[in-house]
């Protein structure tokens, strides 16, 4: 070997190519820095500045955010697509027992005849700038990692509360690769939206939680929305006088459709990643977070499927959060699964170890990197003594409203004394008000028996933590006891909370909102009682977390600028719900041996999965329409069959839901709206030959509204005529 | 349309084309008909003749019958290759707790070092010739269907003693296509059978019973064994003096291997197939056969999980049975999934249809044939009001053998009163003799426990028959009771049964076995009692079953007969445990939508299956040398991977088992182990697009051979070094 680093760099090449830094598919990139992608050479068709400029804002600009979801204009009329899972909110807001637009499907045939959305929102990104100089400013050597944060938090507020003195803008300052540097985005947010069409759920929901992550795929999960402004083309809160929304720029549909093969893009609002953890980092995932969640969702929906068995009424009010659970469940399998499928520990491990010889390799790097891993790894061990009870605490308080109210109940008695701008975060006047009414929505859905029997799993669970980790609140509740004996007495001590609350009653939760601490304090209110007791043990761990966070902060951003020097060149930033674009091809795989995976699904899926039953209904019409096969320009040219889905090698992640998906011409091809089950620990690990994203094609969906829903109003708005 | 029976013809090839009387890939052919087919023109690069010929043999003769399972001759020398799961008695036989053979495996070195099998017995075919004219020898017309069929048993007797005069001769009088015509089998009975080499069940049953009936599969399920003779080189008992059977032919091994499309046939003896079934006849197993024995299997299988859960001991019992339950399970699941798919109701009655409108469109077939469908509908009408309750009854005696066994007993004591040759079939002294045997065997998985709550449950089932069909003797026993009172009652009956009987003991079992009628009568044993009841109750239906066997069998010939008529020649008749030739094609298949399986699989598969747990366990060994992937000579040249499976389209069912696959030159490239899910419904129907015969490649043996188990001394013998 003429060359060392050559040799250690092919070496590496060889035991990470196509996984950790591999940069063909992988990779979401921020809008100013396409031009370092050469895509061109990666298969796009057109110049590079068409994507992104200051100037027009270019075709991303017809990009936008709903907050959670991403979404496109496809018309100079304000006409925006996006999920159907995205616009299910609006959707059932909008339906009532008579009348549920869920099943049915809605489609207005006029401007008027449009609904509104009750609280759905778009955001147009105007501009976005580096303010890392601003964020910094005033924070000093000599400060504390807790103060330094503090002050860099401080900053941030005074920057978004300077942007949004126009009271039509929605700022963010975003932290690029944890706090390297940061960015402050300016987005109109159009208030005024409404629903437009929806598919009936048996076409957008199709597959349900069954098909849920996985491929193949047979779903219609588009919906469209329509954004409105006042006269004046400012936002404006909705009034029957605002007028449709004129974007600077809108997506032209494609009906070319694609081959094996084809470049596709991207762009949208991914939400989180975490693709650079060191060592230390990952293990705290690997070795506590998701093992501890593996038993504790096993265990906690098995009490849930018992109740849902056992009682009709409880079945309906568990049913969303069940179905959430069942998600979280195979999100958390998905990950563990992921990390042993691509032996991600051993990666990290033998990663690092390169990672570390690079930084020893020279005098300046030594110095200035040497002792980041090690203090992220003192860090992480004095974590790992505090974050499982704390994070246990977390899913017991969401498992049980009764406990979580009470909770909140309590730190709001102590944080209602301050000042408000010395609060703790999600204790704003505005934040109180918006718990308030999540409090009232939610207590819809209150199953006392449910919680009770969550209760003591969570005890189950607390009982099962380290010896260092137990937590007294609940030992104290039958000491000296195991076993079935301390459950009977932790289900009487459970049993005779629940007796002596009025945290069961809607009521009683609002009024202890206003209690004063003081009052708290004295109350006979058992749950209160208990939670005085047990946010009292939590309160020195939580000021342990902040001095943690704090140090982590200071930490980071040494680590990816070493992580950076080594690779030689800059690392796209995790995905942190700023918008970006990903480039790949339209692919399939193979997900285990002799079993190949088209890149696309076709309508001879839906009859083979048709059931008649939710979620493998659909609607006769369409069956028929299938059965027909009249799909005229809107059939594939090369297969000579309708499209449904189709998979590519896009790097995307939840937030991404509802991207418009562009071929090699920035035309809009389809929608995303999920990724397969290999794909799940992407938020970890882009792990090539089995990372797919799976898109909804938008022949599908104008096949659908030409021949199913009869919407010509909306074709010929998009120019489809 | 010029020709109106040509359109007919075409419409019914276009409503059938591919299913039910298709011809490529489907049939299994007599060895006397090939001349028939053309093979030439369908890929065979041999003369036809070269298969089989009456001078000798042709290469079908180095085929022959394990009784149950097919295998062939490798080897001058009597070397045998079948599959593990048939050498898997031989191999268990075998098997003590200090040396396991079953988990070791096992290779002898040398003839010296070859293993008895206990029992395993080789059939090698000399000749078959029709004698339907012997068959029909004294059968009038004036007989009733019942002398007629009695007659046709008779001379069918004759035929068999006769042939068999000759001590070394197993002689088979095997019906055609329901009584069509009748011929003649001689086998050579080779009754010294020796084990030479089996892989460890890790290998030769990788996969179990999850991959049971499934693909992609992994299994190396091969085994080898040696036929031996007397010095005189005539069949002889076991003895050290016997030497190895010179085969007149025996197969030679290719290691080409395929490719996609490639020519490929088994010669091997499938045991039964029901393909020409009349809408009468299919309604019987889609109304009520299926349906009933998914609803007990799955009722019967829950009641036997829940007990081996409860019971270490009652688990390693049962669990042989339990496995055999599951088998069934999901092959009665397959055949009523396999009816769904293939809509075999519908295309039945459509076939029917056409089939009636032919026969009445000629005078001379409408007098000879009309009357044969409406006869069979009426047999079959008359036929469902008792056949649900003999069938449920002949569980009750499978799923308790203290039930099992005393209507044994009681049958058994009043045959005892005739002459052996005037018996039922079942009872001359040599099956006694034999269902002593089996009973001290099957003794040893004895739990009473199981058996009382199987009772309970065919009681349940018993009371769910339609009204017409109650079995008295079971309605008595808790007259005017439902629900869970009755249960309760009936629980106590069985108690009480259980403890005032002998029979829940071997050696009460085998006393019993040899009382008179008279004794029995008297005895107070109250599962005796039960049987006497029972059998009391049963024997006017088996009358009944007589005469509609009788009667059946006089109709269904003419059914077939104006089949073929209508098909405008022969049909190959179904599958009846003789000899057959079946050819087809190396091909994949599309599972669903979007999915599609290669035509074969390779190691890769085994380590991404491979948990270290059975039935997903494999050798160290194995793991690392397909690590290594030295795979020699034995390495895919096309895909340069190490092929273990592959997929067919050959027409296979049980019995063919362990039948050699061979190419188009007539070479060994595979044994044929199983069929896929989709297949299972290949008993009723040959649903082209989705069935599948399951090969181990013979490369991926002898890599075996060679690299993991040194079979070199095989190797050698079989011409491969």
């Amino acid at each position: 070997m003429k060359n060392k680093t050559l040799f250690i760099s092919l070496t590496l090449f060889l035991l990470f190519a196509a996984s950790f830094f591999a940069l063909a598919d992988e990779g979401m990139f921020l809008l100013d820095n396409l031009q370092k992608l050469d895509l061109p050479s990666k298969g796009l068709l057109i110049p590079v500045n068409d994507l992104w400029n200051p100037q027009d804002g270019g075709i991303s600009s017809a990009v936008v955010s709903l907050g959670g979801c991403s979404a496109s204009f496809v018309s100079p009329n304000g006409l925006i697509v996006t999920n159907h899972h995205c616009g299910y909110g609006a959707i059932q807001r909008n339906s009532t027992k008579e009348k549920n637009l869920l099943e049915e499907g809605f489609l207005a045939r006029s401007l008027e005849e449009e609904l509104p959305t009750f609280g759905t929102n778009v955001y147009v990104l105007q501009s976005f700038k580096n303010v890392t100089e601003q964020v910094r400013k005033g924070v000093k050597k000599k400060m504390s990692p807790k103060e330094k944060q503090a002050m860099i938090e401080k900053n941030i507020n005074k920057i978004v509360q300077k942007a949004e003195e126009d009271k039509n803008v929605s700022a963010r300052v975003a932290s690029m690769n944890s706090g390297m540097w940061y960015v402050l985005y300016k987005s109109l947010r159009i208030k005024d939206v409404r629903l437009v069409y929806a598919p009936p759920q048996s076409i957008g929901k199709f597959g349900g939680d069954i098909d849920n992550f996985e491929w193949p795929r047979h779903t219609g999960d588009y919906s469209f929305l329509r954004a409105y402004v006042g006269p004046d083309g400012k936002p404006a809160a909705p009034s029957k006088d605002n007028v449709p929304y004129k974007p600077k720029k809108w997506l032209h549909v494609s009906t070319d459709g694609y081959a094996d093969g084809d470049f596709t893009m991207v762009i949208g609002f991914p939400g989180h990643t975490s693709r650079y953890l060191s060592v230390s980092e990952f293990n705290y995932y690997r070795n506590f977070y998701f093992p501890w969640r593996l038993n504790m969702f096993k265990r906690y929906i098995a009490l849930i499927e018992e109740r849902m068995a056992e009682n009709p009424d409880a079945s309906i009010k568990l049913a969303s959060w069940y179905a959430s659970m069942m998600n979280s469940q195979k999100y958390t399998q998905g990950v563990y699964d992921g990390f042993k499928r691509t032996h991600l520990s051993d990666q990290k491990i033998a990663m690092q170890k390169e990672f570390v010889s690079f930084i020893n390799s020279k005098k300046e790097l030594r110095e200035k990197y040497q002792d980041v891993l090690p203090q992220i790894d003192v860090l992480y061990k004095d974590y790992m003594t505090f974050a499982p009870k704390r994070y246990l605490y977390r899913w017991m308080r969401l498992a049980s409203s009764v406990m979580g109210s009470a909770a909140t109940i309590v730190k709001w008695s102590e944080e209602k004394q301050k000042k408000e701008i010395d609060r703790e975060p999600g204790y704003s006047d505005n934040d109180i008000a918006r718990r308030k009414e999540r409090m009232k929505y939610s207590f819809r859905n209150f199953d006392a028996e449910m919680e009770k029997r969550a209760l003591l799993l969570f005890f189950e669970l607390a009982h099962e933590l380290s010896d260092n980790q137990k937590i007294e609140t609940i030992e104290k509740i039958a000491p000296g006891l195991t076993g079935k004996k301390r459950r009977e007495v932790e289900k009487q001590f459970i049993d005779n909370m629940f007796a002596n609350t009025t945290c069961t009653t809607l009521d009683g939760r609002l009024k202890l909102f206003d209690a004063s601490q003081k009052e708290l304090n004295k109350s006979n209110d058992a749950v209160i009682h208990f939670a005085l007791s047990m946010e009292k043990e939590m309160k020195p761990l939580d000021e342990k977390a902040k001095t943690f966070d704090g140090e982590i902060s200071e930490l980071q951003p040494k680590y990816i600028e070493a992580l950076m020097a080594w690779k030689g060149g800059s690392l796209y930033p995790d995905a942190n719900g700023t918008k970006r674009l990903t480039f790949g091809y339209v692919k399939g795989y193979s997900p285990r041996d002799a079993v190949e995976y088209d890149d696309y699904t076709t309508t001879r899926g839906i009859l083979e999965k048709y059931t008649g039953k939710d979620p493998f209904d659909s609607p006769q019409k369409l069956l028929q329409e299938i059965k027909v096969k009249d799909f005229g320009r809107f059939k594939d040219a090369r297969t000579d069959k309708m499209h449904v889905n189709f998979l590519t090698t896009l790097d995307t992640t939840g937030g991404n839901s509802g991207s418009p998906v562009l071929n090699a011409r920035g035309e809009l091809i389809g929608l995303l709206f999920d990724g397969n089950y290999e794909s799940i620990v992407a938020d970890y690990i882009f792990d090539k030959p089995f990372t797919r994203s799976i898109c909804v094609d938008i022949r599908y969906v104008l096949w659908l509204m030409q021949k199913i829903d009869g919407a010509d109003n909306l074709l010929q708005e998009m120019g489809m005529n």
